[in-house]
C-alpha cells in the first residue's frame, strides 16, 4: 500500500457501515480520504423501485464518469474505481425481499467490466474492481427492512454475517496489488452463509 | 396458440419496432392486444445513464406488477408475463456505446427470474419469461447513434440481423407451450453474429 | 419444418427418455433419423466422478466434431447441431447430489457458445444451440438414485415436471426458425419448479 | 498468515508455474508444504477432448474429495481447499484454440461453488474458494501451442501479462482472511488484458 500514501480517496456512502470501514482503513494506510454521503433517512425503501436503481446504478455511473474525467484531466495512468457490488450481483436468491435490490446489482457487475473494457480501449492502466460481499452486518438489514423489524432482526442472528472491516480489507488488498494486476472482483460470503 | 384466442394482451411499445411487431402476431392468432406506447423521440439516448433504467428497470419493474395485481384480482392463474431482455442481459460485449444498455438489461435477467420465484413463492402458474435477441433491425439502432449516424449506418450492413417478426416468433412459441412448461428465456441471434 | 423433411437427423441416446422422444418428432416431421445409443445400465453414477465428464463433456464434444466435418465434406451450410444441456448448466442448485452433474453442464454452455463461434469463425451458418431443461421425467431420476431409491420415487412426485416431448418441441421450435435465426439457448422449466 | 504457520499445505502442480510460485510462497509464510506433480509432457494438448477434462475436473474432484475426507478424519474443521480456476471459467473469449479448456473451467467454477455448498451443509467451516487469473506468464502457453510455435510466442508478447507470483499471492490473501470470511473467487487479469 506505500505507493499510495499521500494520495486521494474519493469514498462515497462514508457516513457509515462499509464506507465508514473502507474510509478508516484508507486513512490507516496514509491516504487523503475525502469522504461524502446523503442522509440514509431519505432512502425509503418502500419506494425501492423508484429509488434503488437512482442510487444503485445512476449514481453510480455518475460518480464513475466523473471520477474517471478528473483522472484524465490531472493525467492520472495508475488510478483506481472500486464498485461496492453484492453476491447479489452473480446470483438469484429465493427472497423476494431482496429482487429488485438483486437486479441493481446485476447491473453494477455488468458495469464494471464495462467500465474495465473501456479504460483498456482508452489505453490506460486505471483499474476497474468491484467486490461482491454477501451479508454484512451493517445498517443495511434495518433500513430494508423498515417496516417488519422481525425480520431485521432475525438478519443477523442466523449466522455470524461479515463484517464491515473483512470488506475494507478487500478493498486494501486490490488496492496493494501491483500496478499491472487488476483484479476485477472479489466475491466473499460468510463462511456459514448458505446461499 | 388456441387457448389464447379471445384473451387480452398487453403489449407496451406497440407502436414500433419488436412491440408492433408482436402485436400484429398476437392479433393474428385471435387475441385482443391493448397496445401503448410512449413517445419515443422524448428518449434521449444522450442522456442515457439517468433515462435507461427508467424505461428499461422500473417501468418494466411497474408494469410487471400492475400485470400481476390485475391477474390476481381477476383471480387469473395461468397468465404470462414476457419481458424484452436481450443477449446484453447475459453478456458484455466491447462496445462503449452499450455498456450502459447492458447494464440495463442485466437487470432485467435478473427481474425476470425473481418475478419467476415469486410467482412460485406465490403458488400461481403464472409464467415468466424473457426473450433475449442479439442485434434486430429496428429503429433502435438509428435512435441510439442519433448523433452519429455514421455509426447507425454501420449498424445493420455488416450481416443480416434478426427481423423483429423473429423476436414476436419466439413470443408466440412460449407462449404457445403446453400451461405446464414455463420458457424462462429464449436466446437468439443472427446466425452471422459474432459476439 | 418444411425445409428439413427429408434431410437427416442423428440423434444420440434415441433408445429412451428425451432423446427417444426427439427421435419421434423427427420422424414425425419427414426427417430420416438415425438413433444411437449406449446401453444406459453401463452407466453407473456411483462413479460419477469418473464417467460423466466422458459422457457429457468427451462424447459430446466428439459427436460435434465428427458432425461437423462431415457436413464441411458435404458441403452443408445449413446444418444444426444441438446439445441437450440442462438448467444445472446455468446455475448452482443447492443438491450435492447434482453438483458433478452440473459441472458437466456448465461445461456444455462453454462448449456450446464456443461451438458458435467457432462456426461464425469459418464462415458457415451452421447454427449450434443448447437447450437447457429443468426436471423432466424420465429414466434419469430412477437412474442417478439407483441406491437410494427413496430418493428417486421423491423426485418426480413433489410438482408436474417437465415431459420429454417438451423439450422435442423446443427441438423443433429452434429447428423451424428461418435460416438467419439462430436460437442458442431455450431455457425451460415445469412452471412449479421453485429453483 | 501466523495461524496457518506450521500447518500442512498440499500443492499440486508444484513442480512448476503457478503451483511452483503457491508452494514457495506458502513456505515463506512457515507453511510444510507437500507438492505433487505429473510430468507435464505427458500431457499433449493435441489431444485435449480426451485428457483436459481428466485433469482439469475428475483429477480435481478426486483431490478434493480425499482432501475433504482427510481433514474429516483428523477433525479439522478450518481447512482451506483451494482450486485454480481461470478467466476462462466465467465468460467466453473468441479464441477457438481455447475452447475446450473454457469448458473445463467452467466446470471447475461450478465444482467450488457446490463444494462450497456442500461444506455448508456439513456444517463445517472448510472454506473453499477458487482463484480465476487472466493470462499468466508460465509454460502453459508453449505447452498449449507445442504444435504451433509462432502462436506461443506471441502469447506473451502483446501485453504484459500477469506472473506466477500474483496468483501466489491471490492465495496469500483469501488464507490470510479472518476464519469467518469465505472468499468464493478472485477474478483477476493483467490490466492491459482486453478479454
Amino acid at each position: 500500500m506505500e505507493r499510495w500514501r499521500g494520495r486521494v480517496a474519493l469514498v462515497t456512502g462514508a457516513s457509515v457501515g462499509i464506507g465508514a470501514a473502507i474510509a478508516k482503513e484508507l486513512v490507516r494506510f496514509g491516504m487523503k480520504v475525502v469522504g461524502c454521503a446523503r442522509s440514509v433517512e431519505k432512502i425509503q425503501f418502500s419506494s425501492a423501485p423508484f429509488v434503488l436503481p437512482q442510487v444503485n446504478v445512476v449514481a453510480l455511473s455518475v460518480c464513475t464518469r466523473e471520477a474517471y474525467q478528473s483522472m484524465k484531466e490531472r493525467n492520472v495512468d495508475d488510478g483506481h474505481i472500486i464498485n461496492l457490488n453484492s453476491m447479489c450481483g452473480h446470483r438469484i436468491i429465493p427472497s423476494s425481499d431482496i429482487h429488485f435490490y438483486t437486479a441493481t446489482k446485476f447491473a453494477v457487475t455488468a458495469l464494471t467490466e464495462g467500465l474495465r473494457q473501456e479504460l483498456r480501449e482508452a489505453k490506460t492502466h486505471i483499474r476497474a474492481t468491484c467486490i461482491s460481499p454477501g451479508l454484512v452486518e451493517t445498517e443495511f438489514g434495518p433500513r430494508l427492512f423498515s417496516q417488519t423489524p422481525e425480520k431485521a432482526a432475525a438478519l443477523y442472528s442466523q449466522y455470524k454475517p461479515l463484517e464491515a472491516v473483512d470488506v475494507a480489507n478487500a478493498v486494501v488488498y486490490v488496492l496493494s496489488a501491483p500496478p499491472h494486476v487488476q483484479v476485477g472482483d472479489v466475491q466473499m460470503r460468510s463462511v456459514e452463509q448458505v446461499s
